[in-house]
């Protein structure tokens, strides 16, 4: 098992977040190899954000990503930037409010930020609660790997909504 | 300019949301290239934690670090691990409550821990005084950036006790 996940967005969205906690739970919490990368460069400047996640059972020797077996955007501009990227048999996630599918592959779009606007009133845990909907969608990581690794990097606070945000995701993600 | 940093030590010290500030301080603040990765094995089950962050003015071809400029330790296991990575000439810096120092470089041993917990009463931030004190020590990134990053990262209710973090470090790495 070798899989590439890039999840993009914009800044302020909690994208590196969301990707140190799925490398988490998958690394930690699932035994599989892991590596988790962000990059900074002139395009973090006009606000893009981005983490790639590499999951494998073996050792991973080659740590970037070049053929995305899964790519989750939040904005449009991260959509048109890496949706050839995505492998033949690929999956895209995106959210319906930021994105605007245009590839022939229309992938899964989701309704993330309205929901979590309505549950939360604003798009605060929408990260979280996209990795509930990647979760069930592709079936990568458990929701309880993630539920863990959810509690080690939010404030304590802020857990019982992350939690429920997970919860949303995944709702969402079964298409509820 | 091309500098390998690694911050490594156990889980719940914070050190990957150490280095994903002080990449996003380098990369979106000071201009520079950066990749930041953190790596889950079998060794992170063990309560290890470690991240990597490369710093270049020029594309970073080859994201894995080889010989660390800048080794950062907050525990023995991390430094026995580690201190060999540390090329000729790098820089060291470790808590001297966690760790004692045995290589032949003796580089910089710092009362991280005990100050950070006769400031706040607890550890909780210690991997932003390390950033403060790794500032000083290095020079690889200013002092401001780090406080534009910090306020990206962390909780609007912390943010203080956080850049007070900040300027504790920056105090023990001028050896205040």
């Amino acid at each position: 098992m070798y899989k590439e996940i890039r999840l993009a967005g914009t800044g302020g969205q909690g994208l590196i977040l969301a990707g140190v906690i799925l490398a988490e739970a998958v690394g930690v919490y699932e035994g599989k190899k892991v590596i988790q990368t962000q990059s900074y460069g002139p395009e973090a400047r006009g606000g893009a954000s981005r983490t790639d996640v590499i999951i494998s059972d073996t050792d991973i020797l080659y740590p970037k990503a070049r053929h995305l077996d899964i790519l989750a955007c939040l904005s449009q501009k991260s959509y048109d930037s890496y949706i050839n990227d995505l492998k033949e048999g690929g999956i895209v996630i995106y959210d319906t409010f930021y994105v605007q599918a245009t590839a022939a592959n229309k992938g899964y779009g989701l309704p993330l930020a309205i929901r979590t606007r309505e549950r939360f009133g604003r798009e605060i845990f929408m990260n979280i609660v996209l990795l509930g909907a990647l979760a069930e969608i592709t079936g990568i990581v458990k929701i309880e790997s993630l539920k863990k690794a959810v509690a080690n990097h939010v404030p304590k606070v802020t857990l019982e909504h992350n939690l429920k945000a997970l919860e949303l995701g995944s709702e969402i993600g079964r298409g509820k």
